[in-house]
């Protein structure tokens, strides 16, 4: 495989110095851009798209061309592993994913699978390869899964949740089949990923989409200890370079320091947390990635310039912080209002790296 | 007006000694009751009910029939200045609540009148005098109004919304607009809330919903101060008794430093937050409201009972706790568990009292 020509994304999340602050955006590759919006019709639909490995690579580059980003992100979902365990997943428009099988008992849990991440999700692993080959050493290429509890919820109410009653009724009547459900995910995702690096991807993020709905007791039982299995059993090193593992957990600011006690080498953060204070609560012992609120793409250029500065400012000096948006980019951001961002972080972010 | 019987819920909101831990639940008024059920399909529905001062006190004295609980809540909603504000509340079935205008432009802030309590809003008035007489004393009444950022965002949007994209957008597009509308909330609140207490309300709680959808940035600019401009004009003493107000701001568990630099009485938590580290951080500044997840009500009652014993060992020995789920009670919680709930809290938390 070629050398990386810009490893700045890497070299951050290991607090290593850098030129200037890296920067991606999470679901980079999406809906806000012609292009994507133009191969998804091509492909049929989104499964379509995410299961086919030449458009799922086609979509992950197309932000690249665009925009001077620091990473690339496998294109795809992270309901591909309770798909896989043969749940069948499907989208209805305007309403998000759903399953046609549930899972809320002991014999349920005990009949689901752990995929073969080759065999059963090949198009994934395939993906990656394409991906990778394509890149050709520009940036790195992250690859994810969604976090255990983020998974169950899916799995157990069937599809999205405002209040997830029914996984929240499971953890509070029958933790012990949560709890297996948790392991067997841990499991899947742990190998899932391995997989992922083992085929290109250069860091592995953990989308913790929906740990922010749990009490401080139950994030640390049914999501982080979860995540905590994951980060024990994944691939550190490969190819002879370090392979980042970032948490994220959605609304979890008030739990950075257990998150931090995972050994993960980053935590993502929402935009509700702010940057300085993390890092004084984190210290040095992980790298932090965030946390413009996505709706500040709605404002003009110029005000966009002056929140990138804000936040560049509260991190400070030095190596450690990947710049990011605090969740995923609104499908209606007019796409030079994110060139706006991306540029404004080139601009700005120099400074903060004077040697 | 007659003195009250139990004032363990007032004094425990400014950290005076109590015989055990007051405990009350946001929206204990509500369709988990099937009395509640049979007023309101009685009184036509949900908006019917609220503007009846008789039947609206009727459901405020419900859950007090059935449960040992230490202060009602009056029974209304937070959308009552909107609606007085012209702007046309209702409701459609299963879609919660609409309005008939919404407001995103300087020219229809500056239309918008500031109501005036007794005559635009009568009804609550009338609501709280009447709920009053019947409580006798038996224990105190809060009164309750939206935080004008919650307020506005639904005046924005036109309703309820997932993301806030209207409000976000009017927030970094025309900030002076968004302000000139807050300010015009908070000095409608502000005489909401004041009106309340002439009319006997004994404490104030201020319900900031939607204030966790903010950056640490924002929410201080566009809810905090705005919350502080109303904790700055309410009436504070009344009929020869302080009146407490509480600050809840639902997922603000980063904030409660400077939502005690307020100078509230109290702050609400929800269940996300550690209410032992919340004490640590906030000292004898404030009270603590909160915070038991409110599905932990789906629980078996000595799953509920260990829950209300882990929360109450958290907050520790001495005032300055007033027990509460950390959101509203769910419609579809048998009233059985909301009984354990409180009950547990009766039996437990003398303990913690002791001389």
């Amino acid at each position: 495989m070629s050398d990386l020509k810009n490893d700045r994304f890497l070299r951050a999340l290991l607090r290593q110095p850098v030129d200037r602050t890296p920067v991606w955006m999470m679901r980079q590759a999406g809906r806000y851009l012609p292009e994507y919006r133009e191969t998804r019709a091509q492909a049929g639909d989104f499964m379509k798209l995410m299961m086919n490995p030449q458009l799922a690579c086609e979509v992950t580059l197309q932000p690249l061309d665009r925009y001077p980003l620091d990473a690339a992100i496998l294109f795809s979902d992270i309901l591909t592993i309770p798909d896989a365990m043969g749940l069948g997943l499907y989208f209805e428009t305007g309403e998000g994913p759903r399953f046609a099988k549930t899972v809320r008992s002991q014999v349920e849990v005990d009949a689901l699978p752990i995929p073969d991440p080759e065999k059963d999700l090949g198009y994934v692993m395939d993906a990656v390869r394409t991906i990778r080959r394509e890149l050709n050493g520009h940036v790195p290429l992250i690859g994810f899964a969604g976090s255990p509890w983020t998974l169950a919820t899916y799995m157990v109410e069937g599809g999205s949740s405002k209040d997830f009653r029914a996984a929240k009724t499971l953890m509070v009547t029958q933790p012990a089949v949560l709890h297996a459900l948790l392991d067997k995910l841990a499991q899947s995702v742990t190998s899932y990923l391995n997989a992922q690096i083992l085929a290109g991807a250069q860091a592995v993020q953990i989308f913790d989409s929906w740990g922010g709905a749990l009490s401080h007791a139950a994030y640390q039982e049914f999501s982080l200890a979860y995540m905590q299995q994951i980060v024990n059993g994944l691939i550190r090193e490969h190819d002879g370079r370090r392979v980042p593992v970032i948490l994220f957990t959605k609304g979890g600011g008030q739990w950075l320091e257990a998150m931090a006690d995972t050994g993960a080498d980053a935590l993502g953060l929402d935009w509700t947390t702010d940057l300085g204070q993390a890092r004084q609560r984190v210290g040095s012992r992980v790298a932090l990635q965030g946390n413009m609120d996505p709706s500040m793409l709605f404002a003009p250029p110029a005000r966009i310039h002056d929140e990138v500065a804000r936040i560049l400012s509260s991190y400070g000096q030095g190596s450690g912080h990947i710049f990011n948006l605090g969740h995923g980019i609104d499908q209606h951001v007019d796409p030079a209002h994110a060139g706006a961002f991306i540029n404004a972080v080139v601009e700005l972010s120099g400074a903060y790296h004077a040697v």
